[in-house]
């Protein structure tokens, strides 16, 4: 008796104080902090490493391709767009300036914003390239730097990563709601965009759970009116498509169609967004700030203070 | 020997349950979602609930005061304004709408926000109301709504609610950063805003802690010289002066001045971003949509669908 109960004591000792072990180690851990918000739908990580770290192994990652260049609300722009990307979960930001080398202050932004990310720059041919003076609409812009994205894509993606790829300018709005629309896309989904081509929204008319046309009142006749905001490419289709490329020389408009044209047809669209009711990007744009003072101060010798990074 | 080893048993079964209980309690509770990010600074709590739930108790809750009015961008504004609110903890907004009841759209939008928050109403006398084609700067918005929220908090919080109340405009771009700057606000505290008064940047020149003017081209003999953007005022300070409010015709540019006047003097300015060196909120504004498509398609029959809200 008094040698089993010596062994109980023993064995109970033991298990005991692997179970104590454990629960020491568990203090001081840091949490895997992922949740659903109010809405009970998106996911998100809140610590995000930067692109050395693996990509969340459970959900196909999202790429999101943003074309970008020098202006005085630049860093205001990628500030605001690399918040809301920070919502969400699994998503791998491809920022590619327009300029002829990577520039500081950009590269600290990406540093500081807590994303997974890739910083890219090309420079747009000076003969394409839009004039401070001339209207947003004369030339096309980004051009050159989303399809430096899909070189950079080709070159270190392979089939067997799932993923969706989504062409964001740094300017419009972006509901976080529509991430999660579009991670899952077979070929090319699609949804309407607000503030667009003169309307309250420009989108595609569903009927049956197919595409069968499109509420546009500008240039009907392009063979996907379709703003870039609109739609996202899965990955596997575009690496199935190694030639696809946005077209420099599209006509205005015809931009998304030159590069949906070498990938679907209509038919092969998914609408997303509620079978594409619900306006969840918005084609915003940010007015030119006027900096008139600034000669002003600095011909009095009280300029702003370079250092400081606006 | 017998008994005494059946006590140690006894003894040790009871302190290893009780570990052993706790453990087990642990295991299946929600984290307690907070985190750095990658700068290291930035703490925010993921799963935000609404107004019924209580604040963080350990932080002083921020109470952002959002002015807004119905416009077709509105819906855009908010939402990535509300995301950008989502990545701080304990903070409260409270949107007070320019208009007779609070609508069903900016209702339905809070709801969704996964943010604290509280919706008021007031509409400005029409005498005071900015026409469509009036220049943005003839009359200032948003005075009747930024004093309703000043009643509201006399209202309903009292002085040992600790907080920060901070005037954020819709179409601002806002840093997570700035927030982290305000929370600790003894009196008011400052920093400098982007692209705003014909500058790169305005804020206060401070020599070693203290304010000692401002860098502003516009009026620089307003009392302060700060853009509603580049302060924020402790809680308690605006409970102590309950008469505390926005001049409704006040001049031009005298908004900030005439409530700033009223609880301190320029000594008692606490500098904040790195002793006002560091731009982390802009001026920007958002250009008014081009909706004139809408008309044609209308009397063609295939106008907007109106139950999609942009």
């Amino acid at each position: 008796m008094r040698l089993r109960l010596r062994n109980i004591f023993l064995v109970y000792f033991v298990v005991s104080s692997v179970g104590l072990m454990y629960a020491l180690l568990q203090i001081g851990q840091p949490c895997d902090c992922k949740g659903t918000n109010a809405h009970g739908r998106i996911q998100h990580s809140v610590v995000k490493g930067h692109r050395d770290l693996p990509e969340d192994d459970h959900l196909p990652v999202i790429y999101v391709v943003t074309p970008t260049y020098a202006r005085p609300h630049q860093r205001a722009e990628l500030t605001r767009l690399s918040q809301t990307l920070l919502l969400i979960p699994s998503l791998h930001w491809i920022l590619v300036e327009d300029s002829a080398e990577r520039s500081k202050s950009v590269a600290d932004l990406l540093a500081q914003s807590g994303l997974h990310y890739t910083h890219l720059n090309v420079q747009t041919p000076p003969v394409m390239k839009l004039k401070d003076s001339d209207p947003n609409w004369l030339k096309p812009r980004g051009v050159e730097q989303r399809n430096e994205a899909l070189r950079w894509l080709k070159l270190n993606k392979s089939p067997k990563d799932f993923g969706v790829v989504y062409f964001a300018d740094d300017d419009n709005t972006y509901s976080v709601r529509i991430f999660q629309e579009m991670r899952y896309t077979q070929k090319v989904s699609v949804w309407p965009v607000g503030l667009v081509g003169g309307l309250r929204y420009e989108g595609p008319r569903v009927e049956k759970g197919h595409v069968i046309g499109f509420h546009t009142a500008w240039k009907p006749h392009r063979p996907f009116p379709i703003d870039m905001a609109g739609f996202a490419v899965s990955l596997s289709l575009l690496l199935s498509h190694p030639e696809a490329r946005f077209d420099p020389n599209a006509e205005r408009g015809f931009l998304e169609s030159s590069l949906l044209g070498q990938l679907v047809s209509i038919g092969d669209l998914e609408p997303r967004a509620h079978n594409c009711t619900k306006v969840w990007v918005w084609h915003t744009r940010t007015e030119k700030p006027k900096l008139k003072q600034e000669e002003i101060l600095e011909k009095q010798g009280r300029g702003s203070d370079l250092n400081i990074q606006v």
